[in-house]
């Protein structure tokens, strides 16, 4: 709880519709889309930068946990105030400064939404190029805490590729920026490094962004199957070819069948699994390249390969891809949606495995996934009521993402570790590696006020508590 | 000076073939190919990690600095010891120790050739994208710490984006190892931070590559003008298509008859500035491209447009363009190369800037750049015998970078900060950047006895010492 004093500096800082303090209003800010919750004691809504700074010098003053907030939209529980405190919403923090089509850049406050700068520059043919499933809702300052991905990461890459520099201010009230306009500025990269540190090192107040243009042509296709693990194989063999498919999506079965259900987007009822392979670019290259992919999935024994003949038909095939999470609420009580990633030689291997996973707990886990960064997205279904379910799907997780470990892989693709995957950094980490980012987190906040509990093991054995998932559905990508 | 006792132990840990330190051996590693010198007193050529580690504990206990080395062909003096100290020489540290093609990735130590990755991975349709002009000499621990990047960095990126981690050796012996085989790793981006940060924060002895498919087809395509203004122009007439060449090279008046003289690479005596483009891809993409690359230029008033019809006509356009420096050793008695980047659109007005710039000071200023990433690569030609020139030349570059700093760029592009431009660092950053900076660097190396004197401008005023530009050329991109 924090005290009186605090809170009336706060007020007096923020002005009477600047914060929210009441218990029926902080109830909603428990949440992110992952499945852990936690109070603050204030959400305070800055108007800029100056006011960030005199909200943390406030927390500093009295010792108060500061956790900043775009749209909640993360799955990892990185904006859930774990330790109480404020939450620093940049909800009014929300213009895009400055667009610089020329030099194909753009300045915006973090409280953005993603697709609004799209939006913003997609009649001059350009577009901000990662695009998590959330896009409608999460926000630029969120994506670089989170380091964002989506489906079309393979070919553009995830956030850190797309930021050119910051405004932080530091937990003690220091604002300064790094980058800018200009990529790949002299000295150490403060960029890279804070993309990605998920709120524990600094609050982003302002982004420099690359903005790329809109290619001539998209083409998408879908590959029907009567095997996953051929689905699953065929991936390496279109990258053989030297093509970059923008995005190459795959779903298996039991969410395909899921997904028809909710929303008609013509996937077939009876197949193994789908693969969705998008191309973009001049036309000549979009038609030769849909060519080669046509012959890499009849190689691995597709059944069928379509191509999505009008933009219409391209929106139905990604429209069971966006709104899968939704298809998923539909028909189970709860899941968990896991986020491991491993090399592509080891899709096919690691999807067979996450079949005798389900096995051995007596768990459906169906899998949805942008196959071509080897990002799966296996989502565990059960139902909390039944006792003991919760735990096996837990340790169901956790097995795979310790495959993905052993395999050279990793715990998280794009959601973060936040609460959720803390515990498994040390699994993915050496101590050495552990004990470097640990100092790195020191300097920036030497008090650990800065959204604490995240990201880092804490050196007591690296026992977390883990928060009951408490709900049915979440938007993700 | 390095006490005898410090000598004697390193001397036990290397063995007599593991290091120099006669002065007729020190001599050759006073330098890099900047202009600045200092010597050594001893040269370790370390055959591990394990050896790395024995030695930065022995520099440890002595307090003696600590100064990695490459090839030795960086451009701002980023591996001469400017206090003297132990020079860590990777050049024994020389295997490719894994390649996966199926997962485009391979596991090189630092003292590898950067051009001998593609050679390795070539035939199987492979190569390493980063290509600085020296990329037969240099090699993979240099290009990571100075993040490197070469003609072809417009549609590659520079060395960040194609390292997926490494393993370092901090001051103190810690070993710690950032990402690995998988890109995107959770927590801090330490593989980011370290790429770029010229050696000060810790010795790099792994490093995990991205490795990239070679394009079915290569066009290159030469563009004369009458004007240098023109010339500039092209780029973003070029870009405003959505077309990203590999390449955009532009060679000034100046600068092309000198290369003409010595290479005899076909290049017109007369013309005022040429623009080598060079296009990869599937063929019918490359030829469409060629073709809106074409009107682009006609459009900025090229008076003449060819296509190379053979690889022999695509070496001979490139020849030109990878021994330009070379070519101005021959007719100058000495020159300063400048790295300066300007956004796309400020490289017409930049060009007359130089101009003006040269008339000032009464020099011979010639281009020759990057000009699709607007990384400028001015060489100012003088004399140092003539009493004040190397002063006017000096004074000249920075009248240069000041104004690549005023219009929104940056003091260099990809040759780094090292000892040449560190006084400069105070005009690109504010001070609370550099300060961020100087924490993270006393983070790794508390006692500054790594690489000391590069990057970050001390706190007495940034007055840095200038040496004098000594030799007639140097391997330079």
């Amino acid at each position: 709880m924090i005290s009186r004093e605090a809170k009336d500096e706060l007020a007096a800082l923020l002005g009477p519709k600047g914060y929210l303090d009441r218990p029926e209003d902080l109830i909603l800010y428990e949440y992110d889309g992952g499945v852990d919750k936690a109070r603050p004691d204030l959400v305070a809504f800055p108007r800029g930068t100056e006011e960030v700074v005199g909200i943390v010098k406030i927390a500093a003053k009295y010792g108060v946990p500061v956790v900043g907030r775009g749209a909640g939209t993360g799955l990892s529980g990185g904006a859930v105030p774990r330790s109480g405190g404020v939450i620093v919403s940049f909800a009014r923090m929300n213009r895009i400064l400055e667009i610089d089509l020329e030099n194909e850049r753009a300045v915006v406050e973090p409280g953005v939404v993603n697709l609004d700068i799209t939006l913003a520059v997609q009649d001059d043919n350009f577009f901000y190029a990662p695009d998590p499933s959330s896009q409608r809702a999460c926000t630029i300052g969120g994506n670089v805490a989170e380091n964002a991905g989506g489906p079309h990461t393979l070919a553009y890459g995830v956030t850190t590729n797309h930021v050119l520099g910051v405004e932080a201010v530091l937990p003690d009230g220091t604002v300064f920026t790094t980058g800018g306009m200009e990529s790949d500025l002299p000295g150490y990269d403060l960029t890279g490094l804070l993309t990605g540190s998920e709120g524990t090192m600094a609050l982003v107040t302002k982004v420099y962004i690359r903005l790329m243009r809109k290619p001539e042509t998209v083409k998408t296709a879908l590959a029907i199957y009567d095997s996953a693990e051929d689905c699953g194989r065929t991936v390496t063999e279109i990258t053989e070819r030297a093509i970059t498919p923008v995005a190459v999506e795959m779903l298996d079965g039991v969410m395909l069948r899921m997904v028809e259900e909710a929303t008609h987007a013509g996937y077939p009822m009876d197949a193994a699994a789908v693969l969705l392979v998008e191309l973009e670019g001049v036309r000549e290259m979009v038609e030769e390249q849909v060519e080669q992919v046509r012959e890499a999935c009849l190689k691995c024994r597709a059944r069928e390969f379509r191509v999505a003949r009008s933009a219409e038909e391209r929106d139905l095939l990604w429209k069971g891809r966006k709104n899968a999470f939704g298809a998923v609420g539909r028909v189970s009580p709860s899941y968990l949606v896991q986020d491991g990633v491993v090399p592509r030689s080891q899709i096919a291997p690691t999807l067979k495995f996450i079949r005798q996973v389900a096995e051995k707990y007596g768990l459906v886990i169906s899998n949805i996934f942008h196959a071509g960064d080897g990002n799966m997205h296996p989502i565990i279904l059960f139902d909390k009521r039944k006792p003991g379910e919760l735990e096996k799907a837990i340790k169901a997780g956790e097995d795979i993402l310790e495959r993905c470990i052993a395999v050279g892989g990793s715990i998280t693709g794009e959601h973060g570790v936040g609460m959720e995957k803390i515990g498994l950094m040390s699994k993915q980490f050496s101590e050495d590696t552990l004990e470097t980012m640990r100092r790195l987190k020191n300097l920036c906040d030497p008090e650990g006020r800065l959204n604490p509990g995240k990201v880092l093991p804490t050196g007591r054995g690296c026992v977390e508590i883990r928060q009951e998932p408490l709900r049915e559905g979440s938007v993700v990508y």
